[in-house]
């Protein structure tokens, strides 16, 4: 199974691609998209869309994984500023056909490191750890998207041990 | 000049054109997108985007108004859903080659009804009156995008009064 987890952000995106042989996880791909600042908004979502339209046609992942939008994110503004981000990228989902999952922050960490309240440079190590890299993942947004990407293989691993 | 008001939100988006002969400034259109609220979020958010760029294509606005971003917005999580349609129809505009004004909501009430602490049913009262309709606009959501785009006719014919 090939899953691709994002990290919304307008000031970068993040996207990680893991696939599994078995019990085995790759990391198959990961980049972060980041607009120039200086751009003005309309065309820092574009550029965003694009990236997401281009990733999904180059990896055509079985499914894309997502963190699910908390209210109480501890920013407003950056809440704010994020969800423009995210809307536009779950658009190009369903514009390119690929179906979305959608996992809680605390269910992503419980998934990944065995505690819902993992800081996020835990994540980052174990998400270095599951994936057997020599090296972290290059910044906390492809790090959140590998760890998201695990996270919807977890879960579907566990369900297959239930059948 | 044609301006198109957009007030977006993931239950109703709300689509209003202006344009103006002189002083006078009349509706060309106004229009609600509201998807499905049983589709999933993605297939909305992009209902709201196809929408969007129909609306473009049809009118060839000059520009385009939206309301800023306000990170106060009474409901969080209301905002953050907002949010994500926001930056799709914004998007939207980059994709169809619309330029995109913003203004905050004081300012709107100011232009349209004089008073920056104007009650919605004044707006609505004060679209109305603007622009000479025999009946008020159909919901909140087209008065608010009624109410953007008169706001950039006024704020360009005062521009225009000061060269």
């Amino acid at each position: 199974m090939r899953v691709l987890g994002i990290d919304p952000g307008l000031t970068g995106s993040g996207f990680g691609c893991v696939e599994n042989r078995g019990r085995a996880y790759y990391k198959l791909y990961a980049d972060t998209a980041a607009p120039p600042a200086g751009l003005p908004l309309p065309e820092r979502l574009a550029a965003i869309r694009n990236f997401t339209l281009e990733v999904l046609e180059a990896l055509k992942p079985e499914s894309v994984a997502v963190e699910m939008l908390f209210s109480h994110a501890g920013h407003p503004k950056t809440a704010l500023q994020m969800a423009q981000a995210r809307g536009v990228i779950l658009e190009a989902c369903a514009a390119a056909g690929a179906s979305v999952v959608e996992y809680a922050p605390r269910r992503v960490k419980q998934a990944v490191v065995g505690a819902g309240g993992a800081s996020k440079d835990q994540v980052a190590r174990m998400v270095a750890r599951h994936l057997n890299l020599k090296e972290a993942p290059a910044n906390q947004h492809e790090a959140d998207a590998l760890a998201l990407a695990l996270c919807a293989h977890f879960v579907s691993a566990r369900q297959n041990d239930k059948r």
